[in-house]
Order: structure tokens, then sequence, then C-alpha cells
């Protein structure tokens, strides 16, 4: 126990390692020589093979440090589970990362192969590469690791492998039943995820999840996530003529679709960005407490703004957080006959708008695309959900075909659950620093089958830096998160709750 | 005089060739095989080797005929000039057609190459080759014949030269003096067109401007146009955040483009497709006579509509040719972030929408264009000619981009005109019909600036059949259009004007 304290008191000095510290500058050092090993095998979400050989690596490295792991089939690639032993009279925490990668092009990236770890140091605006042999004298926290998946999300596995090295040569008793779930397919959406989860809900029992994807608050700060926003997409086509046609001929005669589509576009949305569509926004209501909380977040609007080039947000809320607190209706494709260098004096035979829904949890992805078409249709609309074929076309004046994707619904705990404020608790002890809370966030972590099957409080504690450029090339994971990682690891895996 | 008389006969009996003339069927037979010797050149509008190949070929043909030709330089490709010897006393006669192509994609036709002309009859819905030398004993003139330009603009241009031997074998003395333009970038907007007619006015002098070009009235019947709607364009961009950003993070935050875009189309044209923009229409009025004449065009509004597979038109005229006195707006592109299987959850950079305006003599392109920057601005957007910075992004809300397309304006001759009586007279008098008189097509043919330049009354006098293909694959003539150009031609150049 007493250098579990030690512990702590370094870690409260918060980013400067103390001298005094060589363990944890030791276990940041086998993260980081591990966390290369797991980052050269590649782990494209769509290979087979690639997945199958980070299952393999991750059996070993979790057996080694005494889990009990089962690689679990379903309708799609497989998910990795492990669990330490279980003792019956602790609770229960179970873990979600994913293994799995974005697709690469290693053209884009500004290093050989984004599956060889790189490290580098910024002079001025300049990455310049370092010698992993100058980080033994010179554990630089603002150095960075750059590779796939270092931050999305091998980072933080390999971060709970040497907490749990580093709390097992601490001999500290773990408070927890502790289980991990790895999934394979998160940047696919993780559609096998639902069915699985029914199947081994015995398994993944638990009395909390804790979800270690996505970064930490921008400002750097320890960050608790209550919740995530859901998705769910629409396709809108509406048509002119048959065929396209020569706008000289028929301009001023055949019905243009681009104009129908605006029509119906512009009728969903004021000039503020908020919904116009009917019933969009019920059941959302934030009192004095929640917008307290959603105030507290250190968001800098300036910065904001200025990162996105943009004079005025829409007002769908008066700040950031705000907005996030409703669902968003979004156009993020348009199509109708060609643009630019391809352009022709045509009336288009159909244009397309792309959209999609970011969910909360009072407005369920089902309802939502309810109200949209119920809107639609009281534009006058004729509503299909395939081609129209000659006959539809010459029997209704606007047809509309509408194709709906799937739903992943939004969820978020709430704000005084128990679980998470142990979880706030250690963070802020641990780090001698306000928590960042954040009651949802704005995209999507596709947990909700957990949550909805194994009935559980979640929270996402990131682990990652903000600019990690997540999806991008040159993603990167900065070696002082990799002390933020560890240290909140091991709070959490070394506090009992009250 | 006799001999012409006799033709005559022939003529007015209609589309059945008479037995007793051979004269006739011995110059469609002519006509035949030289458009086959003329389509083998390609003319692919892009290709100046092509251009070159064909102007020889040209001043072959002419010459043959007695005309002394001329290949004119212009800024572009160069125009082909030819004349009849001159006589002070007659009036003279300027025609213009062109003799560049579409370019071709040999595998969407249904032949092996589309400028070695293909024979062929229809039996049921199926064309069916047939060898030349079947036409010996068989001219039908339902049966086509296929290649690119047969009808645009070649075959009109081979008519024309068969008239002229069938003119000089009957010893007719031509009433006119004859000039003939024929333009080689007709496919590409003929942009060198305004700069040559000003180099070449007194080589093109002439009282009046007759254009073969464009078909037939859809029923078959003469056809003579006293003017074509003019064109211009504006590419017209939106933006959003300066790179397309997450629409989970942003969602509800950063503004979209697309709403944006959609909201201000939508405010341009109502639900009938009325333009909404102040002025649009202004100076635009249709007294009885004009309705009456307007009116007396034998369209088909069930078989437009039927083959446009529309239900209702819009409602900017009360129908067909009404419409077409009226300057347009048309949505011709739209392009925002990805769709279909590219589509991604993001919030697009930017939105764009291609817009052709169709113009009337009434409505200038440079002051349409005016009128709907004008109406941009009052929606409240920065307008710009170019892409904006950072810092105008962060300077104005609605920001967009408006690039301007050069404009070709619209001809109307009036309908008094003394030599469009004369053209109708002639018509009527070779085919015993009414002729079909077109206040104004709805497409653009490029010679304004003859009109501007030469201060000369213009008139389509279109020669091919309305379901030629133009423009694309399977390009055709039918064999009863060529007695037909044969015709008329004869009738305009061999009828003294009273």
């Amino acid at each position: 126990m007493k250098k579990i304290v030690a512990l702590f008191l370094v870690l409260t000095s918060g980013y400067a390692i103390a001298q005094d510290d060589d363990d944890l500058k030791t276990y940041i050092s086998h993260t980081i020589n591990e966390l290369q090993e797991f980052v050269a095998i590649p782990n494209d979400a769509l290979d087979h093979a690639d997945i199958n050989r980070n299952l393999t690596w991750l059996t070993k490295k979790f057996n080694e440090r005494g889990f009990n792991s089962s690689i679990l089939p379903t309708t799609g690639e497989s998910l990795f589970f492990a669990a330490l032993p279980m003792e019956d009279n602790k609770p229960t925490i179970l873990f979600y990362m994913h293994l799995d990668g974005q697709s690469v092009d290693p053209t884009k990236w500004d290093q050989p192969n984004p599956y060889h770890v790189v490290l580098k140091s910024k002079d001025g605006d300049q990455w310049k590469t370092q010698p992993f042999d100058s980080l033994t004298n010179n554990l630089n926290y603002d150095w960075r690791l750059f590779g796939r998946s270092t931050s999305d999300d091998k980072g933080p596995i390999v971060m709970l492998l040497n907490t749990i090295d580093l709390l097992k040569k601490n001999n500290v008793s773990l408070p927890f039943n502790v289980k991990v779930i790895l999934d394979s397919e998160e940047e696919k959406s993780s559609k096998p995820l639902p069915q699985a989860v029914k199947e081994y809900r015995d398994l993944f029992k638990a009395d909390f999840l804790v979800i270690n994807d996505g970064p930490v608050h921008v400002s750097g700060k320890p960050t608790v996530v209550y919740g995530c926003r859901g998705i769910t997409t629409l396709t809108l086509t509406t048509y002119g003529p048959l065929k396209p046609q020569h706008s000289g001929h028929y301009g001023n005669y055949a019905p243009n679709p681009g104009f129908q589509l605006a029509q119906l576009l512009a009728s969903m949305k004021d000039a503020n960005g908020k919904v116009l569509i009917n019933g969009y926004y019920d059941g959302i209501t934030l009192d004095p407490t929640t917008m307290e909380i959603l105030k507290n977040v250190p968001d800098d609007a300036t910065t904001i703004n200025n990162n996105l080039s943009i004079k005025t947000p829409e007002q769908v809320g008066s700040f950031y957080q705000e907005s996030l607190q409703y669902p968003s209706l979004n156009i993020r494709g348009l199509s109708s006959g060609w643009v630019g260098e391809k352009a022709r004096t045509i009336i288009p035979e159909s244009a397309t708008a792309e959209i999609d829904m970011r969910l909360v949890p009072e407005s369920d992805g089902t309802k939502l695309k309810g109200l949209v078409k119920k809107h639609i249709e009281n534009q006058g609309f004729y509503i299909m959900d395939k081609l129209p074929s000659k006959e539809d076309r010459m029997a209704h004046d606007k047809i509309i075909t509408i194709t709906e994707g799937s739903v992943t619904n939004a969820f978020r705990t709430d704000l005084n659950n128990a679980y998470g404020n142990f979880l706030v608790d250690v963070l802020k002890e641990s780090f001698a620093e306000d928590v960042v809370q954040i009651r949802i966030m704005g995209g999507t972590v596709p947990i909700g089958p957990f949550i909805s099957e194994l009935k559980i409080p979640a929270f996402i504690v990131p682990m990652v830096n903000a600019d990690n450029n997540q999806h991008s090339p040159n993603e990167n994971l900065k070696i002082g998160q990799i002390a933020y990682g560890i240290k909140a690891f091991y709070g959490i895996l070394s506090t009992p709750m009250d």
C-alpha cells in the first residue's frame, strides 16, 4: 500500500514525471515497446487475416497477465474477451476497447509505414523524427508516437495491460473483478455486436461498463463522458423527367428535381439551424442543474469557431455543449446531374440528399425517422421505398424515394450514478484536477447493445490526446497520455468504492 | 422551267415518292452516297486534324458545284465559307450549317463504327440492318441512315449540295445569290464566331440568314423557327466549416453548406416552377396575336408529358410553347460531400449548384445574372468571386462564391418579316401543308454574332427528323427527310420573291 500512496503522490504532481518514480517511467517504456509491437500487426477492419493476427497477439498478452481469454465467434469478425479470476464478493468492471483500425493510405502519411511506429518531437511547426533510444534519458511527455491505432484504440489496451503489471508488482489487491471485451469491428459500426451481446450476456455480466475510446477533453483535463449520441441515416431522392433532358428544350416545362429537393430541405431547418420538423426536439428539457454541468465544461468558443473557421455557429443550443443535447439533422451529401467541368446543360433525372441524424436518448431513431417522413408527406410528396416506375411518375407530381439506414441509439448514464461518482473521484484524486464531466458527446460509440442487454451504467473514460488525428493520416499518441492512462487505470483498479 | 413545274407536282404529293420522278430518286441516292463519304471523315469537335480533313473534303465538293470557297482562320478552328458567283441585282441568302460533331463512344452505339453509316429498317420495336443495294428498287422513306452527324449537321449540307446539282440539271436560274458558312465549333459553343463575324463581315454580307440545324417539329410538318433562346450559366458555392467535420462532434454547431444552398435555391422558385427573383420576367408580354401563333403549333401535351414521364409540367406558361417565351432557371448540377456508397458522416466543407438560364430577347444575360446576384445578396449572402480565405470565413456568416459563365443572347426575328413570309410560303407550296411557325425555340444556336453584326433577319429552317438522337448514340436521318430537304432547298432556291 505504501508504494501505491507514493505513486499517488507522484501522480498528483501532474504531467511532469517525478525523478524518484522509476516504476512509472519503467511501465511507460514497457508500454511504448509493447505498443510498437502491437501496431506492427496491421488491423484494417476490412481484412479478416489482419484481425486474426491481432487476436492471436492479444491472447498471448492477456494470458501472460493472468487473464483467461476467449475468442468469441460472431456473425462477423470474432470478439476478444478476457477476465481475471473472479471473486464473488467484488463488483465487476467491464472494459470495452477495440482492436481494429481505419484503413491507411501510406502515401498520405509523413512516415514510410503507418504500422511502424515513429517517435517525433515538435520543432516549431515541424515534426522531427527521434531515435527511440533518446527516450532512455529523457522520457519527454510532449513527444509523440505516430502510427495507425496508437490512439484509436490500441494505445489504451496496452496501457491497461501495463497497469495490470504495475498493480501486480505493487501487490495491489484489486477491489474489482475485471472483464475486458475488445471489439474487432468498431470501425465498421460493430454490426455483429447486438446479437453477440445477447449470445454472451452471461459472460459479459458486470456492474458497470467503462469504455476507453476517443480523446480526453481538448483542455487535456481528466474526462468522464456519460453518454454519446446515436445515429441513423436517410437517403432522399426526388425526380424530374425520366431521362436527363436538354435544358433548352424543356427548361420551364420539365420539373427540376434539384428545386424540389432544395424546397424540401429548406423546409426542414430555419436559417439558424433549428429543425422545423414537428416534434423533433420533443421531450428534451435542460433543468438549471443540467445547464450548470454543461456550462462547467471548459470549452472555448473562440478556439472552436477558429478551428472550424466559422463566424457564428448554428443556434440549436446557445453554446457547444448545449447543442449536443439535441438531435441533429445534417446534409452529408448532395448530388444531381454534374458539376464543374462535367456540367452539362440538362435538366437532371433525379437529385439525392444524404442525411444523417445524431440521436439523443429522448429521440429514438425510429421515432425521428417517422417524424421526418411525416414532414415530407406534409410537403406534398408521394413517398416510395424504391425507384418509381414510369406509371408512378405519371401518377404523382412530387415523388420521393426514402431509403432508411439502421439505427444506433444514443445512451446517457445518469450524472448521479454511484459508479460515475466513483470514476470522477478517482480521476480527481489521481490528477488533483477538476474532472471534465460531459453529459453526452456528439459522436457515436456503438456500445448500445451492452447497455440495453446488460442494463448496466456505462461511462467513457478516454485516455488519449484530443489532437490525435484519429481516422486520419499521422494518427499519434502523446507520451504524456501514456502516463495519464496508466495513472487513470491504476487509480480505478486500486481504489475501493466507498 | 417545265421540268421544275413537274418536280413541284411531285413534291406536293407529300412523302410518297412518285414513280415517274426519277430525278428526285436519283438525287436522294446521290445524297446517301455522298453523306456516307462525308460521315466517314470523323468530325469530333475536339480534334483539330478531324476538322481539317472535313474542310478539305468540303472545299472539293463545293468547288465541284461552282462555288468559290475559302478556309477562314479564326482564333479557334477555321470556318468554311463558299459562295456562288454573285450578281448585283439579286438578294443574297446566307446559309449557316456546321461540320463538326459531338464526340462518340462507340461502345454505346448499335453499330461497330459511328462513322460508318449503317442503313436500318424498323421491325416492330427493333432496328434491322439492311444492305444499301436494297435501296435500288425500294427507296423506303421510313428507313434510316445511322451515323454521327447524319442529322446534326452533315446531312443538311449534303442535301444542299445535291439540290444545287438538281437545280443545275434543270437549268434553273437562281433568284438569289447564295453564300454558305459552315461552323467548325458549333458543338463547342462557337467561341471564335463573334470575332470572326466582325473580321469577315463584308464577306458574309447578306439579306437574310437561313440556319439549317436541328429537327423539324415533332409532327413532321414543314417548320420555320423565328428565334432561339440564349444561355448563360452561374456556379454557386456555399461554405460550412473549413474542412469536412465529423457530423457527431459538430452536428448542430458547424453550419451546413447544403442547407444554406437549399434555402437559397428554394427562395428562387415557387412550387410551380415560377421564378421569384424580382424583375426576372420583366418586359415580356404576349398579346392575343402572339398567343394565337403559339397555340397554332401542333404540340400534343399528352405525348410530351408521356415522353418526359411527368404528371404536371412547370407552370411558367400554360402550355409548352408559352413556357419557351420566358427565361428559365435550371439547376443542372448539385454536389456536396458524398452520396451513395461513399457517403460519410461529415458536415461538408462546401456545396455547389450549377445553374443554367435560357434567355429570351427581353432578358439579356448580363441583366438576368445581375438580378440573380441582387436576389442572393438580399438573402443575406456575402458574394465573392473566388474561394473565401479563413479570414473571409470568420468575418461573414453566409458566404457564396459566384462564378459567371459567358452569355449567348437570344434572337427572335419578327413574325411579319418579308423573308420569313417568303420561306413559309415556299414550304407551304412545296409540301401542300400548313407550316409550323415557332416564335422561339427552347435551345440555343450560337448565331447571335451574325444577327448583331450583320443586322439581318434570321430563320431556322430545319431539315431532319425530330427523333434523330442528336448528340447521343445511334444518331440517324430518315430517308424521307432527305426528300424533304432537297424539296425545301429546291423551293427556296428556285422561287423568286414577289
